[in-house]
C-alpha cells in the first residue's frame, strides 16, 4: 500500500467540516486565551505530574498563566514521545507558525508571547473554528445550566447528568435541582417530575442528547418508587444514605432519565468504565482510571427495555471495544461512539476503528468526538483520527477489497459527519 | 514487504484441498436453492434488522424465497463495509459471474434469476465443492441425529451436546433422548448408559468429534452419581428445577461425555463463552452475545483429568485468545481452533493469526473453519482466511524469519489441512 | 516506510550496550556448558511436552546431557514456527557456527559437539557478555541467599520475595529467614525485624530491587499487627492454618515488604498475574498459567500509600497492558517494565510496545528484560525486541510524527539502558 493513497484519502478527508458531537467547551470561553490554557489541558498536568512535576508547582494558588506555562515547560522534555505532546506541537505550528522541533527554556516565551498576541484577536474564536472547519460543537452542560446566552446552533447543549445519577444523596445536589426546576424531589414522584422539566427546559433550548459516564460495575435495572420514597425521605432527614440505598437511588435516577430520552427522542450517550479519585493525590482531573472488568451484558436489560433510544457508547477500556462492535452489529439501538480518552492513543484507535469499519453497520458508527475542553484542540485530535482512518481505508477497503477511493471517502464522510448528524439530528 | 510475495503465498495456499472442521451444513439440503438461502444466513438478517430493518419484514411467516430477498437487498447499502458482505459479493462473482459493486434495487433480481438457474443444476453441490476446493465437511448433528441417507465420508458427523448438557431438564429433550437411546434417563446411571449409546451410534457412523458451546460462566467439574439421582427423579415428577440444580445436572453430562470422548478417543471441541438470548426481539440466531470476563483457568480441572482427550478449542472474545494460546503451548491436550464468530473479523484474525503461529507447536493449531449452513460460504470465509494467513507468512516468517517460501508454505498447509487430519483422524 | 529505514535504526540499537534488568541468572555458573543448558530452557521442555513429548523422557532422572538434547531434537519439529525456536537458531548462529535452517537428527551432534568444544573456553562467559554486549545483569535472588563471591557490580542482587509473601506458613522457610536473620519471627514485630535484616543484608551487598510474582486476585491492604500475632503464634504449634489466615501474613509482609523498599529507597518490582500449578503434571518451570481477570484497580491503595516507592511493573496478561499505560500515565511512582513471559512475543510486544511509547513518559518506561537462566539468552531475546523497536520507532516517530532517525534513537536509548540506570540507581 502506497503512502501516496494513504495521503490522497486524509487529503480529502481533512476537507470535511466537522460537527464534533462530545466536548467539553465552555460556550461563553470556547477559545484558549494564552498557551496556559492549553498547556493547562490534564493531559499535560497529569503527565507532567506522573513523570515527576509537584502537583503544587501546578496548581499553586493565584498561579500567574505565562508561570504555569514557564513552569510545565520544564516538564515537557519526559512527555515528548507521547501522542499529546505531538497535538501540541500540531496546534503550535497550525495557529502559532511555530515549527520547532521542541519547546525549550530557549523558545517558550518568544512563543508564549507570539500566541497571546493571537489570541487576543477579536475573532480569534471564529479563526479557530475556520481553521479547524468545525462547524458545530456539542456541550456536556451541568443539569442546572441556564444555557443562556450563546448560539446553540453552533454550540449544541447537551445534559450531563453523571451528579444526579450518583450524586443526589448530597444536598446541595438536591438544592440545585430544585432552584433548577422548582421541584423538591422529596418522593420519586416528585424526583420523576422535576427530571421531566429539565429535560424539557434542555430539549427547548436545542439539547440533541443525554449523557453520562458510569463506572465499570454499574448495571442499570428499573426500581418500583416505592423502594426510593423512604430512601428519599430520609436523605431529606439528613440521614447518612447506606451503599445500598445510594446504589438504588442511581439506578431510579439512571431509568427515569433513559424514559425520558425515550419521551424526548433524545439519544443517550453512555461513557462506560471510568473509576473516580482512584489516584487521589493527582492533579486536577487526572485522578480518575478504571477496572478493565466490566462487560456491555451488564446493559442487557436497559437495550431490551429501551429499543426507542438510540445509546452513542464509548468505552474506556481498549478490551471492551470488540463487545462494544459485537453489540452494535447485533442491537439497533446501539451505535459505537468514538475513542475515549485511555483508548484515544492511535495504537489502540487503530485496531478498534478497523474492527468497527469491518463489522458494524456503516450507519452506526460516530467516527470521533474530541472530548475537548478548548477549541483549539478539535484540529490536532481530529487530525490524529483521520490520519489513521485514512490508513484503514486505503489498507482494508481500497486495496484488500478494490474500492474505488471515492467509495472509500464516502465511507469515511459517514462515520466522520454524516452519522452524527442523522443520529442526533439536525438542529436548524 | 512486497504485495506480490503475499500474491504468490495466497495462490499456493489457494491452492489446497480443504478439509472443514466445524460447519451447520444439513447433508441433506447442503448448497443452496436459492439466493434467499444465502442472504438468509444470520449475518444478514441480523445486520440488516441491527441497521434498521424490523425483525417482521424478515420473517413474516410464508414470505416468498424472492421477495425476502427483495426486501433484504433494501438494507443492504448500511452493510456495505462489512467483511459479511464481502463474503455475499465473493460468492456472487464465483459462482454467479456477478461483478457489480453492489447489490442494488436495480441489479437484485437479474443476480436472483440468474443464481436461481445455476443453483437448479442437478450437479450444483458438486460444482460448489469443487469449486471451493472442499473434500470433507463437518456436520453439527443434534444426538438424536439418524444420520442417515448421506455419505459420511463427504458430510461427517459430530455429535452436539449443548441440549443434553444444558435442557435435558426440558421433557421434549429427555423424551428425544428415550427415542434415541431406548433408555428413560431416569437414575444417573441410565443417563450414563443412555448418552454411552449416542455415543456407540455416532461413532459408528464415522463422527470425528464431540462438541459443545459453552457460556462464559460454565467451570466443569466432576459431579457424583448420588448427586444427580435425586434432581432426575425430581425432574421425572415435573418438579420445577432449582438453579442449582440444573447446573449441577449440567456438570454431569458434561464430564460424562468427556469421559465418553476418553473412551471413544474423540476429540472434543469447546466452544467457548456465548451467552444466549441477550437480545431477546432480535432475529433468529441474531440474539446471542457474550461477556468478555471470562477465563480458561475455568477449565483446569478438566484438562488435567483428562490428559487423553483433545480439547479443539474456539473462544467466542477476542480478549481470550492469549490464554487460549497460553493453555496450548502448555497443556498437550488443549489445540487452537479457528477463529469463531465475533471474533472472525479480519483485524482479530490477525492478530490472534500471528500469536499462535508465534507461540503454539505448529501441530497443535486448527487454522479455520466455515461455521457455514450452506456450502457457498466455504469459499469466501476460507478465502478470507487464507489472504490474512498469507500475509502473516509472508511478514513474520519470510521476511522476519528468513524462510523459504515453500516452507511458509508448509506451515499454511499444516494449519489449514494437515492438523485437522490427524488430529480428527481421517475417515477413511 | 522502508525496509532500510527499519535496518538503520535497528543496527544503532544493537549497537547500545545492555544492562538486563530482570533475569534468574546464577552468577556461579552464568552461562551454559553444554547445548543441554540451553535446550534445557523451560520454553523448549514445555513446548516439547506440548508437542507430545512424555514429560519423563525429559526428566529422567540422571540423564545425560548430550542424550537430553538428543531427545529434545526429536521434538522440535513441531516447534520451528515459535518464537522460542527462533531464539535457538539464533543463539546456534551467533555463538556456535550453525547456520542451517533446522536442528535435525543429522546434524544435532555435530552441532552439539561443536557447542560443548566452544563452552569449555575458561573466557566462555566473558565471550557471550561481550557478544551480547551485556554490561551488567540483574539477579533474581532467593531471601537467603548469602550474596557471595560473585562480583556484584556485574550481576547485581534483587531480593525476591515471593517466598515470604506466599509461602512462610511452611516450617522450611520460617526456618530459612531463622537461619538467614537469626530471628525467629514467632511475632508480627519480629518478623518486621526479620525482614529488616533481610533488606540490610541486600543493600549492603549491592541489591538494586525488590520483586515478586503475584497471582491475579493479589489485593495489597494493611494489616495491623494484631491480627497477625495469633496467627504467627498458631503455626508455630503446627496450627494449619486457614486460608484467610495465610491471606493476612500474605499481606502483612507484603506491606512490611514495601515498607521497606520506602525506607531503603528501593524499587519493587511487582510481575503481576501468574497462577502457579495450573497444569499439575507439566514440566518443571511449565505448569504455570494466569487468569486474564485481574485489573491494577487492586493496586489503588498500594500505589496511593507510597508515593516514595516506584513500582516496576510486569504483567502476564496482554489485556492488562493498557490498563498497564494508563497506571503509568497517572501514578508518578508506576513505571511500564518489560514484556513479561506469556506476553513476550512479537505481536503482543509490537501492540504494548506502541502504546507505550504513544502514552507514557518516556522517562517512566523500561523496555525490556530477558528472564534467562543462561546468558546466551540475552542476544535473541534482546534482538526480538530491538527489531520491533525499531520497527515501531521508524513507523510511529520516524515516518509519522517526522522524526529525524537521530532522535528516534535517542528515545529507543532512553527505553533500552538510560531508564534503567535512572529507575534501578547506578552501581558503582
Amino acid at each position: 500500500m502506497s503512502q501516496q493513497l494513504v495521503d490522497r484519502l486524509f487529503h480529502e478527508l481533512e476537507a470535511i467540516p466537522l460537527i464534533d458531537p462530545h466536548t467539553h467547551i465552555n460556550p461563553h470561553a470556547a477559545a484558549s486565551k494564552s498557551l496556559a490554557d492549553i498547556m493547562g489541558y490534564h493531559y499535560y498536568t497529569e503527565l507532567a505530574h506522573s513523570a515527576g512535576m509537584p502537583r503544587e508547582r501546578i496548581e499553586e494558588t493565584g498561579l500567574d498563566p505565562k508561570e504555569k506555562v514557564h513552569r510545565l515547560v520544564e516538564w515537557l522534555g519526559p512527555l515528548e514521545n507521547t501522542v499529546q505532546f505531538s497535538w501540541l506541537m500540531e496546534i503550535c505550528g497550525a495557529f502559532f507558525d511555530f515549527h520547532e522541533e521542541r519547546i525549550t527554556a530557549d523558545n517558550w516565551e518568544a512563543l508564549y508571547d507570539h500566541a497571546a498576541k493571537r489570541m487576543v484577536a477579536p475573532d480569534w474564536e471564529l479563526q479557530v473554528l475556520s481553521t479547524s472547519r468545525l462547524e458545530q460543537v456539542f456541550l456536556t452542560n451541568d443539569f442546572d445550566d441556564p444555557l443562556a446566552d450563546f448560539d446553540s446552533s453552533r454550540y449544541v447543549p447537551c445534559l450531563r447528568t453523571d451528579d444526579l445519577v450518583f450524586h443526589l444523596a448530597k444536598p446541595a445536589v438536591r438544592q440545585r435541582l430544585a432552584k433548577a426546576t422548582g421541584c423538591e424531589a422529596g418522593t420519586a414522584a416528585e424526583l420523576v417530575k422535576a427530571i421531566g422539566k429539565l429535560f424539557e427546559h434542555f430539549v427547548k433550548r436545542g439539547a440533541r442528547a443525554c449523557a453520562i459516564s458510569l463506572p465499570p460495575d454499574f448495571e442499570p435495572s428499573p426500581v418500583e418508587r416505592q423502594a426510593v420514597d423512604p430512601i428519599l425521605k430520609s436523605l431529606h432527614h439528613k440521614h447518612e444514605p447506606s451503599a445500598d440505598e445510594l446504589a438504588t437511588v442511581s439506578k431510579f435516577v439512571f431509568w427515569t432519565l433513559t424514559e425520558q430520552c425515550a419521551e424526548r427522542r433524545l439519544p443517550f450517550d453512555l461513557m462506560i468504565g471510568v473509576n473516580r479519585r482512584v489516584y487521589e493525590e493527582g492533579v486536577y482531573q487526572g485522578q480518575d482510571l478504571f477496572d478493565q472488568r466490566t462487560s456491555l451484558i451488564q446493559y442487557r436489560r436497559l437495550f431490551n427495555a429501551f429499543p426507542q433510544v438510540t445509546f452513542p457508547i464509548s468505552v474506556l477500556a481498549q478490551t471492551s471495544n470488540q463487545e462494544l462492535v459485537s453489540y452494535s452489529w447485533i442491537f439497533p439501538n446501539v451505535v459505537t461512539n468514538g475513542h475515549w480518552w485511555y483508548s484515544n492513543i492511535p495504537a489502540y484507535i487503530e485496531l478498534d476503528c478497523r474492527s468497527r469499519l469491518e463489522a458494524v453497520p456503516q450507519t452506526k458508527q460516530i467516527g470521533y468526538y474530541s472530548d475537548m475542553y478548548k477549541l483549539e484542540f478539535a484540529l490536532p485530535k481530529f487530525r490524529m483520527y483521520r490520519r489513521i482512518l485514512a490508513s484503514v481505508l486505503a489498507t482494508d477497503f481500497v486495496v484488500a477489497r478494490r474500492w474505488s477511493e471515492c467509495r472509500a471517502v464516502d465511507l469515511g464522510r459517514l462515520v466522520l459527519r454524516g452519522n452524527v448528524e442523522r443520529i442526533f439530528g439536525k438542529t436548524d
